[in-house]
């Protein structure tokens, strides 16, 4: 029997991970480590200098449920450790994120996160995306289109030191015109903040911003892939040394 | 007069961060961005849900400095959006980081976090990190061949959608024995948690773990050129596609 570690980082209970769960349960056993909370845009990031909580929310029929009170690589490394010590499991999925996780969306994605700390560990992992942010998004193209993306995966895994980031349009299944690999797209924020003043005139400020498409004609950017209504599946590296520019500079420094 | 940005991961009142803007202030107006608390491991993470706040603490003698409520990134968009609204400074210097950010390190990084904001906005970023977490760090050694690096970053800065990794051996300036340019280690930390039980009889965790050197006999991974005495210079991508495994999973899978 499969063992599968899933998580995400909006949540326990949010929609896109009870989705998942439901997507996966014919998969294998399921262990569901995810955060207490919404940890949405936390990257890679650790909870250093304050401890960690791991509380059980249910078990039983193939699926075990914990929350836990740190990051979504948090999540991983506890699982990993407390829950897998002898034997890892045989893959991680992360999600379904509520929002795109396209172009550079993937740097600063806690669903990423998860599935990085994943691949430290030596495991197959993949990240899953629903491009909406509606608090009633439809889940059903992605449980349909993932369907085929976990058999895949499961068949031809990704490589070691490298992890799939699966982002899915925001389109029922018979409109979405298939899937299709890509690279990750050029992109930037812009007017990122909305400036207010507190009751007591102090300043604050939220993020918000617009996203501006750096590679608005590249068909392979993930970002475009998903817009012209296909699914976008890019594989990232853990290594992300820019051996081409460590060359260049090499032969400029005077050092 | 050269406008530069300065931030960290561990706080605008780190050692680290005075030491960094004392080597600076020769080279051109500096404004300092910094988190009001330390950051560490915050990766790329934005604060997302709940307003940032940016107190202005000194202006004066070509130095101001600002702390901001965030993490490292977000000090970094802040101080773009809202402090450089009409020119972008620069170039942006982070650190010096207490701590290691060589091998996976840099994934976890809140210094590489800033770095990487920096290089999304366009400008060339390069993060500084001491290997000591001691209290009473010397950074003789970071502050004499970290001009060398600068000087040489001046002249012939990183390309665009890349930033640089510079790791310093915790030795005094005469025991370093130069700068070498490398590659990220692969590595993973191993029992990562220590388990305790708090007074009222409830399990919680504390993150701390074992390096292990996965390449310990590649004189070109960064904390090997590091253990050997030389400061290690790595330029990473914010692009980490995986083209050869992009291409390798088209042709297995059946989409």
């Amino acid at each position: 029997m499969r063992k599968i570690l899933i998580t995400n980082d909006d949540g326990v209970k949010s929609k896109g991970i009870s989705h998942l769960v439901e997507m996966m349960l014919p998969y294998g056993e399921l262990t569901v480590v995810a955060p207490f909370e919404a940890q949405s845009g936390m990257s890679v990031a650790l909870t250093i200098g304050k401890p960690l909580r791991l509380t059980e929310l249910k078990s039983g029929n193939g699926l075990k449920v914990y929350a836990c009170s740190g990051t979504p690589a948090d999540c991983v490394k506890i699982a990993m450790n407390q829950l897998f010590p002898d034997e890892l499991p045989d893959f991680l999925v992360s999600g379904i994120n509520h929002g795109s996780n396209a172009s550079i969306a993937s740097l600063y994605s806690g669903t990423l996160g998860a599935a990085i700390e994943g691949t430290i560990y030596g495991i197959p992992s993949i990240g899953l995306s629903l491009c909406s942010h509606k608090q009633d998004a439809d889940f059903s193209g992605v449980t349909h289109f993932g369907k085929i993306i976990i058999d895949n995966f499961i068949e031809h895994p990704v490589g070691p030191d490298a992890y799939l980031n699966v982002n899915f349009p925001d389109l029922k299944p018979e409109e979405i015109k298939g899937i299709k690999f890509a690279k990750q797209g050029r992109g930037k924020w812009i007017k990122e903040f909305e400036q207010r003043e507190d009751p007591y005139g102090f300043k604050y400020y939220w993020m918000t911003g617009e996203f501006l498409n750096l590679e608005p004609d590249n068909e392979k950017s993930d970002n475009n892939v998903v817009e012209s209504g296909y699914v976008s599946v890019v594989a990232h590296k853990i290594d992300n040394t820019d051996y081409d520019e460590v060359n260049r500079l090499k032969s400029l420094w005077k050092i």
